[in-house]
């Protein structure tokens, strides 16, 4: 793989530095990517369940890793399009994102990212993320 | 219409007293409203365009504020799914989400909703948003 | 517009003889499309409703004649997705497409399609349609 | 579970006298189910591929399918979104959906499915299919 999870990290820290809470990656493998995103008040919305911005923006950021992980530091990719159906009410605590690689193509990559809390294996979340690569993206 | 902007802002404060920024009412029609997010550089993402989780956010609320003008309060309707397609890149500016009712059932409704920036009316995001109403909801 | 209706039936005549039925354009705007798609018995379900594949296709056929019309005749440019939601049951009539575009850059262009059925303005169906653009498209 | 491969066939064939084409079931497991549709010249689209609306039409019966595995014979369940994103072009083969589910709530289930053709693992097209359930539906 191009990039390894420490190095992702540290391109997005130099690339967005006022970011944080992008999450943490915890695993990656040939076409998927595991990451968590630690649980803090501020992504909560009435009802004490994590928001839906908070699970669009985590289904967002996986996919984003993955490509990272696959192509190298490619900054100027951009979402195109991101579907979310909302499954289950999310409870307060760290969310678990797993993005999967349906397609890597020369113009455009699709993932689908499942998302869960800590500690329950019903999804919360189920997300379709496209994004568009820039031109002269080398694909393996 | 059974409620108001007014009323809406009011009951918005009441239920989600945590809540600010969650845009300003403009317009209400038979079957759409229109709204405004001023703008705030929390929304900004690295290149000064507005962040995708913003844009999502103002959809699902515009969507939200449309069903409580239609149905009067309903606190416990849910967002079930969110499309969003990117079309262009945001400025730094207000964001303006118009949306339009497509179906008002006794159980789902959905809305689409385009956004654009202040100043310019080439669309930069594109939502279709739809609730889950809650059993007994009385639909007019 | 690089083409007429005249024209873009008789581009669809010659790159796909064996279709039939895909429906008639009843006009072209600058940035919109209106297409009829006369009925058959063929396009029914059980229970007497135009089928699901039928306004899908549909949806599909409005946005590509619509970037014919923008583009002139761009055989390659291939659907890259395809989001509907299903609104009403729609009767067994003639179905009416308003294809609307909502985005045309070099390599993705981005539609919305609004379905009803001949004599009845409530929308049964609507769609969300990316396409990719072969290189090299010249987008006007 | 509630319904085998033979019994939903069987109520396929019941319900939907003049449906045929619909495809077999291969394999039901506890929240998947996958089926084969047998190649037919009738699902070609120029240039030799499986057309979009055959393989969003087999999107769509999958999902019924399982739900019908799942629930036991609900005639009433209506597709109410389908999001599908085409990753590859399909070779002229039997296609193979596996549908997953994501959700099965009292008044809306949710599956994803991904297709393939026969003889070849990378999919070629990926979709999210939304239905609601009659009330009065018994989730097991």
């Amino acid at each position: 793989m191009p990039m390894t999870a420490a190095e992702i990290e540290a391109f997005i820290r130099a690339q967005f530095p006022q970011a944080e809470g992008f999450g943490n990656i915890e695993a990656i493998a040939h076409d998927s990517l595991q990451m968590r995103l630690p649980f803090k008040d501020a992504y909560l919305r009435p009802g004490g369940t994590l928001s839906g911005p908070t699970l669009m923006s985590l289904a967002d950021t996986a996919t984003y890793y993955l490509l990272l992980a696959k192509l190298g530091p490619v900054a100027l990719a951009v979402t195109t399009s991101l579907t979310m159906h909302f499954l289950r009410r999310p409870a307060a605590r760290d969310a678990i994102a797993v993005a999967r690689l349906l397609k890597l193509g020369k113009r455009i990559a699709v993932c689908d990212v499942l998302i869960t809390v800590d500690g329950d294996d019903a999804p919360v979340a189920h997300a379709t993320v496209s994004y568009a690569l820039p031109p002269g993206t080398v694909v393996p």
